[in-house]
């Protein structure tokens, strides 16, 4: 097919892939769901086979997300089992338990040893405990014990990641012994295969073999020979944040993974770190935001309790604010006008805070901020803070003469921001870098919190100002 | 090696990779700076050369970020040039800069031409334009070609984001002249060489073969027999976001990039995806915390700069916050005690407003929220906001009641509460799809805007709501 923008109007013949215009794939996969629902409708079964079949696995488990469970269920009835496992391997978790309710065990298992030995381990994990028991004892002994040993590891290191389809020879073999061990992986288990691993007498990572290595040698060449010893690897625990770092640094495809004794056990590919790093990035853009929901939610109770600790965190720390209030409560009296750039003062401390954490945050978990570096950092945030302070306060004095024509509450007002934005940025660099420290997750210390911090402190130092300099 | 942590103690023999512990990466980068610190103060030129080419191309560029540009450059004065080339590529844009200083321009070309072409682009596009045409001009025809095409694409492309090394064979070669082209590579060059390309006679790609599928088959089957029809492509200007997307639907390692004219004229690997991701992340995060810093930008000025439009916006909307307390004057003069919620009321609102455009913004990035099922979105964010506010409103009623005994102003605050929280929601989540529909970037309206939008709202509903309801 040589036009790369077919749209759903085109019907592909038999066989052939539809390749979606990549700059419009969301309105595309709608194209297709309406299509897909159309066809449903008309019952024109044949067509939406053909149609459905013809999609990538992931362009068709994209379109699916906008089908109801019941049309998505009708829609994988028409297709094969290979094709099946693939989408439902990439579709969300709400889907497939509604999904997995129309299928019998049995099926179910025939689909799960169709997947990856790493999806089918999460696809199993995420399911009820009973249900997951009697998928795992109707599934082939050999992709049983794969999946069941996946599923010993925390979802989130290095064993949670990996997959189990590997291929490893040993140290005396040759290429004609490593290419026979290819050969002897399923076809459809050899598309992310891009090298073979020489292990030692005890299963250890001894070298790793690119497949484009293979195919430039002798068949008789001792693997031994040519082998790029002592692959970069990482242990089966390892944090999944630790993992992608790694595979980030190496510019790595395919990254071993070995047990406490530094066996061979599995290995995790880029695509599985591009989920990773997605995943992080969300769950700290999140931290910063003030929740900690899964994006796809759709229940409002499970929205709102993911939302309320961070609200209701921060009402308490506002509770607090209203007693330094209350207690200047005579000052405010007298000088009501004071009142009148609260929303700013506290503004500009919240918005330092969040700026030079949100950095701080950000940097260390990308690598450009380091806690080897605080002092130079620490440097840099002051100098920053003077200078941003520095105009602020100069805007509000001028505000506050023009707009207000009180000489006394400008005084106080450009003292204060300055004092406010100067601590702001202290407190925004500072906590995050101690709770790394401490080894805490640093990205608790953006959003809400640091706003509310800097709303208290930013009153005090306002309204304490202000009682002493005015009258 | 068999121990995975050596640690900079442990001296590799010649020609041996040093592992380090994936655990412990930014500890031991630090403690190889500290080493090589101290070697070069010593002068142990030949333990300072050993120990630094045994460390991988990626751990080394990572521990030569905490040395000085004299001692970096040092360093690398040690090495052979093609590990020199693997380590500038991977170092930040001041160091470089720095570096080039020291080195004369043939010296400079030389080093570039052993890079990967994408890499040896981005290094030159960001060069002085006089430096560039001199390097360009000293380089051998072959790489500067591949390289000065690779200048003429916008960065954040598809065009941007490709390298030159790629394998295409026409229709009828055989395997036996697939593999001929697979040796006529560098081998340095073929490290990311997974697939070969088939193009048809006008250079587009009609399949690929995964290096595995040539292995397994007689070398004479002609490549049209075995080739995966109709690989996945995008095209040379698709936006670098949109690849990001393409490539994690399809979970590719090696996606080919196609020009106007549908011709195969580069390949982007999946490692270049893992930062682009990140990149657009931190973009995302930055607009959410209300800043465009670059992650290790040291000056002061220039952060400041980026962090000023933010803070001078904010303080503008908390102008016109004032105008709407100062218009309330009279209610406020009478009832002060209607001043001790407000941080607590434009918390609440800030944070309800931050934390639905956030959700909104990092979903349409990643794919989990469509434009097109807006319905069901904003009736979740509606009911979701109705319990939330519920529940914060009667905690604030309360709170009223006992920290002040004030019956008004509790009646008051517990009515603009639920209002604000409601109408918060109501703006979070509907300015970034509209910004979304119209073309921009949703992010924009996430951070210290919606804050001061929602401060404005918050102030003048419950200012509003208090002048009407007390007297």
């Amino acid at each position: 097919m040589s036009d790369p923008t077919p749209g759903p109007g085109a019907e592909p013949a038999e066989g052939e892939e539809t390749l979606l215009d990549a700059s419009k794939l969301e309105e595309q996969w709608h194209q297709y769901a309406e299509l897909f629902e159309r066809l449903l409708r008309d019952d024109e079964r044949e067509e939406l086979r053909r149609t459905a079949a013809a999609l990538s696995p992931g362009d068709l488990s994209e379109s699916l997300r906008y089908l109801g469970v019941d049309d998505t269920a009708r829609v994988l009835q028409l297709l094969p089992p290979d094709l099946v496992a693939d989408v439902l391997a990439e579709i969300d978790q709400y889907s497939v338990s509604a999904l997995l309710q129309l299928l019998d065990i049995e099926a179910i298992a025939d689909l799960i040893e169709e997947m990856p030995s790493d999806e089918a381990a999460d696809f199993v994990g995420e399911l009820e405990d009973d249900q997951a028991r009697e998928i795992l004892a109707a599934m082939e002994p050999a992709e049983r014990q794969d999946v069941a040993e996946l599923l010993r590891y925390e979802p989130d290191t290095a064993g949670g990641l990996m997959a189990k389809e590997f291929i490893a020879v040993p140290q005396d073999a040759t290429i004609m012994q490593a290419v026979d061990a290819v050969r002897a992986v399923e076809a459809d288990d050899r598309e992310g295969l891009h090298f073979v691993f020489v292990v030692d007498g005890d299963g250890c990572p001894a070298g790793r073999i690119p497949l484009v290595t293979m195919l430039l040698q002798p068949w008789s060449t001792p693997v031994d020979t040519i082998m790029e010893r002592d692959p970069l690897r990482v242990s089966v625990d390892l944090d999944q944040e630790d993992v992608a770092l790694y595979v980030q640094t190496h510019d790595l495809v395919t990254l071993p993974v070995v047990d406490a004794a530094g066996r061979l056990v599995g290995v995790i590919q880029a695509d599985d770190v591009i989920d990773v790093l997605e995943e992080e990035a969300t769950e700290d853009y999140g931290l910063l935001a003030g929740t900690s929901e899964e994006l796809g939610e759709t229940s409002p109770v499970r929205v709102a309790r993911a939302r309320l600790p961070w609200l209701l965190g921060a009402l308490a720390g506002e509770m607090a604010t209203m007693q330094i209030m209350k207690h200047h409560q005579a000052t405010i009296t007298t000088t009501v006008a004071l009142t009148f750039f609260l929303p700013a003062i506290m503004a500009m401390g919240g918005n330092t805070g969040i700026q030079t954490s949100s950095v701080v945050v950000r940097g260390l978990a990308t690598g450009e901020v380091s806690i080897y570096r605080i002092g130079r950092y620490l440097m840099r945030e002051l100098g920053t803070a003077l200078l941003t302070g520095s105009l602020i306060s100069v805007c509000v004095m001028v505000a506050a003469r023009l707009l207000l024509g009180d000489m006394e509450v400008a005084v106080v007002l450009t003292i204060a921001m300055m004092t406010v934005i100067l601590s702001a940025a202290m407190i925004g660099t500072t906590i995050p870098l101690l709770l790394y420290r401490a080894g805490a997750d640093p990205a608790i210390a953006t959003g809400p919190f640091i706003t509310m911090s800097n709303d208290f402190i930013a009153v005090m130092i306002y309204l304490g100002m202000a009682s002493l300099l005015i009258r």
